[in-house]
């Protein structure tokens, strides 16, 4: 079984494994009313990864959980959009990092405003003085571990929308919240998921809308000078809630700007 | 300031970045009665390392916070070992991974009766399938982000006491919760700190043990070969609670066990 706690009713339980080493694994989902953009995917990732930690929950219980989630915070009538946050974790226990056998996940459960879209027109983005370091086991993972993008999201000031990460090869991985996208004269181009610290949703399904299209997209490592150099056609964040953002300006570097693909993908045409 | 918030009584903050992203850090001291083992170097890494994560707290303010904890759970006139746990979070706000300015830190504070000593005879270890991978901004801190180190806590079983983990480039580097020292034909080595996910304060305590003996020390990486050739003699786990652990098993070979390094090494006799 899987324990709910409700964010603002409930107080997390103080052994908590989440708390303690980040012991668990988030989604945040795009909602408008009663549906989710990419709903189905986000908790089939989460089922997914919980199974690669060790942490069990059926795809049963959390389809459930989130019924419950949507009929307690989604306004059928409304059309402002919000989030909806899971956060599932190992449950309370054990000896130390040790987990005992037999723990009941936790799951917490959040609702909040959405952020505003980011404009078409594009964002202006720099590199990340933190490099991003990923354990091939936990790849993609969307665990509680997420200190290396706390430490690079706290270089975001001013103008500034996202900061790149780069791994210890040089290669872009990936923005502090965000997946990235290169659209050039070859292609578009992507991280491939082994490198990647957050396997995105919104992530795979532009790659599935673009093939669908007859696009070529290669999943291959990414170099600041693919980027910067004249073959760019245009470079793109991802991310489930702000959907696709065109960087505009980069390393004070002006890029190519095509707001067509955002409004392609926009995650409010995947509500389910 | 610094918000204190005490296990048991105080429920943790549905914010808590320590809880969305192990955004945070923490130390277990071992103590008796009100004394606590290696205390003074326990709340300077504290500070040191917050202030590498950029979590604003003074050693005034860990040391106040830290007497108050002593006064509330120390009982001068028991003989039992008990454990003080500090965890200390950037506290709660700001939107997603970025931080608000100027946001209050949390310290949560918790006892727990320490677990017995490891018999002087050794233990039994084993190599971790769990690759440990060291961001070099990160490295050394003893963060919140401890899913690797609970991925390689899963595959103690049975008789096991420890599994080591190694790097990418296949050198031991820790055990699940304990720093590695190797005694052998040329001298002691231990693997280097930047290599280190987490710094250990027993390490750091020991070094300087041998080297007040005149025993060579140095500081590099150790391969399986080392452990298990035939010029170790001792292969040590080192744990601010649990002292100097010999191994007297590794991956089922017998290795040559000494116990006077862990005499010689009782956190208990260093009680401040």
């Amino acid at each position: 079984m899987v324990r709910i706690f409700w964010a603002g009713e409930d107080s997390l339980p103080a052994g908590d494994r989440g708390a303690a080493y980040g012991d668990g694994l988030f989604e945040t989902i795009l909602m408008r009313g009663q549906q989710g953009a990419l709903a189905a995917r986000h908790l089939e990732r989460m089922v997914r990864d919980a199974a690669r930690l060790g942490i069990p929950i059926t795809r049963r219980q959390l389809q459930e959980a989130y019924s419950q989630a949507v009929n307690r915070f989604g306004d059928a009538s409304a059309a402002a959009p919000w989030v909806l946050k899971l956060v599932l974790t190992r449950g309370a226990g054990g000896r130390g990092y040790r987990p005992q056998p037999g723990m009941e996940p936790h799951l917490h459960i959040q609702a909040s405003p959405a952020p505003s879209a980011p404009e078409l027109s594009g964002v202006e983005a720099d590199f990340s003085r933190v490099p991003l370091t990923v354990n091939p086991l936990l790849a993609g993972i969307k665990s509680l571990n997420r200190l290396e993008q706390v430490m690079a999201a706290r270089e975001i000031q001013g103008e500034l929308f996202e900061v790149i990460q780069s791994n210890a090869r040089g290669e872009l991985v990936e923005g502090s919240r965000t997946n990235l996208l290169l659209a050039s004269d070859d292609g578009w181009f992507t991280p491939p998921l082994a490198d990647l610290a957050v396997a995105g949703v919104m992530r795979q399904w532009v790659l599935e809308q673009l093939r669908a299209r007859g696009e070529q997209v290669t999943e291959s490592p990414i170099l600041p000078e693919h980027v910067l150099g004249n073959g760019c056609r245009g470079f793109y964040l991802l991310n489930s809630v702000l959907g696709v953002v065109p960087v505009r300006r980069l390393a004070e570097q002006d890029l190519p700007v095509d707001g067509g693909l955002a409004t392609i993908c926009d995650p409010l045409q995947t509500l389910e």
